[in-house]
């Protein structure tokens, strides 16, 4: 993963241009009913991309803009390239170790998922996968957050997370997923190929997601409050499966 | 412990008038050379409550200052009131349960100090011991991070955490100090009376306070990077407590 040093990129050619290099583009705030050719190259590039499109009316570009120069499009690079599932899996393979994967449905904290990076790094996952939408991408925050581990450990970026789970499904991986109300960790027997769901900060994970998980995880609650922060839940559940594999 | 909202005060009276009320003055910042009545009293009653104090130049005030009328001196109060150690221990007492307290030697991000809170609450630990000097406080942002558990799980604020620990030990408590190139967790037993020592993000503990602990407790890292999240290392740490008690 190589580090680039600017996020936002504002005006048609220098978005255009940053499609063409082969940067990596999370979003793209548009001009609302903006149909020109520039446009909608950069719509389709986006598209062709995977990049999430937002239309929005000119006070919001006005707003986000540093230049005052934005000619109806802002779009946001990652600091880091994505990695692919795929990197992540080979990464198990030349460690000849079964897959641990980190699932996180829908993290926005980007200092939670600096520290759940950091995390996967010394817990031995071979790698994070985050979804495209209603999620923190590869900030310069989260890169900080990170402690350096942004730079070792694979960040894979995917439009369906429950599809994610199918395939990954059929390459022997089981899911579980931190929610109350499922088995203690202890109990469970997390040593084989693994995926580890982490939800959302308020929310936790999503219905759909959890229906394809085969368990759900619960970390052992006293106290009088709901939920750990999510970070944490991350590591603890993390480290019991450090644990339990005997590292 | 009860909520108060506002947390910088400015100006002589104000200041003096928290003092008085008995509220909680983490730190007060007065005009370096100011010798009046006013200032001396301030000065007085900030050493009598432990209170740090820091002479500044009048720079550094005005741009503190939210109304431009501090008078020489902006004082910040605590967001939440501080229990004693002794209110830590009565609640181990009153639920009958051997003492686990967590001891945070200088951890200066808030959004770290609100997540330990909530691991303290959720882990069943009793209370947590901060130190007055080169440390968060307990602050709004400390609270809101901190998920409602800043109204259950006690935190103490000592002047020293080595002399703290002296004290604690006479109670039959032990302490483990959480840093590299001690004992494997897994192979620690941490079921009695225990004091568990977090270090500084930056710099983890302190020479003399590691000197004070009887077991450096160490969480087995795989991976290329030093050191996880203060908060998630506190809280992988307070969850394996967790397990070998068999909660």
């Amino acid at each position: 993963m190589e580090e680039i040093r600017e996020n936002k990129i504002e005006g048609r050619n220098a978005v255009i241009e940053a499609f063409r290099s082969g940067r990596a583009v999370d979003k793209v705030f548009v001009l609302d009913g903006c149909q020109d050719g520039p446009v909608r190259t950069i719509v389709r590039e986006a598209r062709k991309h995977d990049t999430v499109i937002n239309f929005v009316g000119k006070d919001r570009l006005d707003k986000m803009s540093d230049t005052g120069k934005h000619q109806g499009v802002i779009a946001f690079a990652a600091s880091y390239e994505y990695a692919e599932v795929e990197d992540i899996l080979a990464k198990a393979r030349e460690k000849g170790e079964a897959p641990f994967i980190l699932l996180l449905d829908g993290i926005e904290d980007p200092h939670n998922l600096g520290a759940i990076i950091r995390t996967a790094n010394l817990a031995g996952a071979h790698g994070i996968i985050i979804p495209k939408r209603r999620a923190v991408g590869l900030t310069a925050t989260v890169a900080k957050a990170s402690a350096g581990a942004i730079n070792y450990t694979p960040v894979a970026k995917v439009t369906n997370l429950g599809q994610t789970i199918d395939e990954l499904k059929e390459q022997g991986l089981w899911f579980v997923c931190a929610d109350m109300g499922g088995t203690s960790m202890y109990e469970l027997d997390l040593k084989g190929p693994i995926g580890v769901v982490i939800g959302n900060e308020g929310e936790g994970v999503s219905r759909l997601v959890r229906e394809k998980c085969d368990f759900i995880a619960s970390i052992p609650m006293k106290g009088d409050i709901d939920s750990l922060n999510a970070s944490v839940a991350a590591g603890v559940l993390a480290f019991e499966i450090v644990r339990q594999r005997g590292c």
